[in-house]
């Protein structure tokens, strides 16, 4: 099975969770809104009435007949066919569960950025940004990190893990002072966002161009005036 | 089956999509939380570390011994034993991906009211909301109703119509002049809500004290100043 991946070109965004996936388990995949005339094949997939199961949003990702939208339930579908996830139901639900859990604390980093509007340019909302991420920084992120510090977890590497990875990979991207502050409290997600990096598959694609480097334009932005 | 839902008890938010679902279908329900010590009951899963599969946020379901947290996952799990989802892989995947962008959907109409903190009153952050709703109401629910409204629906009542409805019905009491304004462009989604309003068991449910009113603790508010 060859997937393809439907995700915004220049940004890691949403669509790196899937792309951590992918790449950790060593999938075929095509990046498709990277190739030539890809983001015209992503747009008429949105906004086409013909396509079955049009999608509201990237990511999305095309597997043989099936198209599916939403990250947490793409990796939910994708990864016990990676080796990333059990095949037992009940474990597969408390992984989804994490995972939409999650994208809950995903949003909540992007309206630190975008309290108003995603419509609007950060420079139309900055004082309300400063605003939102001080309440970010000193409620919800403890919150979030405090309950995944929390749950057991197994031996086995998971698309959850990955993600948190990621998450912590971008926190300290976009709040280097407030994650420097944190991140003593939190020693079991240090340990797990080494771990994860580690990992050979990942730690090749991590140094390798088809990692888009986080930058202003994504999910995770480093304004200073945001991690005070 | 008798399940549990823990849900916070005075207002219909999150816990409404699951109170729809278990009402529609006469399933055996407790609302554990609108009990004599419910709330403790509620909040001791939330904070206990020996919960096997701790809940991050209500709402929540017991069933036997299974815990699942995350209105989708728990209509994505409960629908198809109540009937209000065919049990093949592909139609719950197509249900369960626009459940996850209703739950979006439902983020931005919170944040309308909250766009700064969860944690504070709405007085404390009103002209951020002031901006925040104008965006909402010129951009963002006109993009997601065009969506759900272009959507092709088959005959049967799922549990995402069922969500639909409430959207619909949250957004008048929230909105009342923005939809008046808006509906004659989205007759199939006002006909789809009529309809299943009009569902005997969900009539009757409607009409009983077991439906909490809407209100300004919920996540659909009615502030006229938000409504302009």
């Amino acid at each position: 099975m060859k997937y393809e991946l439907y995700y915004w070109p220049s940004i890691q965004g949403r669509g790196e969770f899937i792309r951590l996936a992918l790449e950790d388990a060593g999938a075929a995949y095509v990046d498709v809104a990277r190739r030539p005339k890809g983001m015209q094949a992503m747009m008429r997939m949105m906004e086409s009435q013909a396509v079955k199961h049009r999608p509201f949003a990237p990511p999305f990702l095309r597997a043989g007949e099936l198209l599916i939208a939403q990250t947490a339930l793409i990796l939910h579908w994708l990864a016990p066919r990676l080796g990333l996830a059990p095949k037992n139901e009940a474990a597969r639900l408390w992984l989804h569960e994490q995972q939409l859990t999650i994208s809950d604390w995903l949003v909540e980093v992007h309206d630190t950025h975008h309290p108003i509007g995603s419509g609007l340019y950060y420079e139309e909302q900055k004082p309300e940004s400063e605003r939102r991420a001080r309440d970010f920084r000193e409620n919800r992120l403890p919150k979030f990190m405090d309950y995944f510090e929390g749950l057991e977890r197994g031996k086995a590497i998971t698309y959850v893990e990955l993600s948190l990875f990621q998450m912590v990979a971008g926190l300290r991207y976009a709040f280097p002072r407030t994650m420097q502050a944190l991140e003593p409290q939190y020693p079991k997600l240090v340990a797990l966002h080494e771990r994860v990096a580690a990992r050979p598959r990942l730690a090749k694609y991590l140094s390798s161009k088809r990692r888009i480097a986080f930058n202003p334009q994504g999910i995770f932005r480093h304004y200073p005036e945001l991690d005070q």
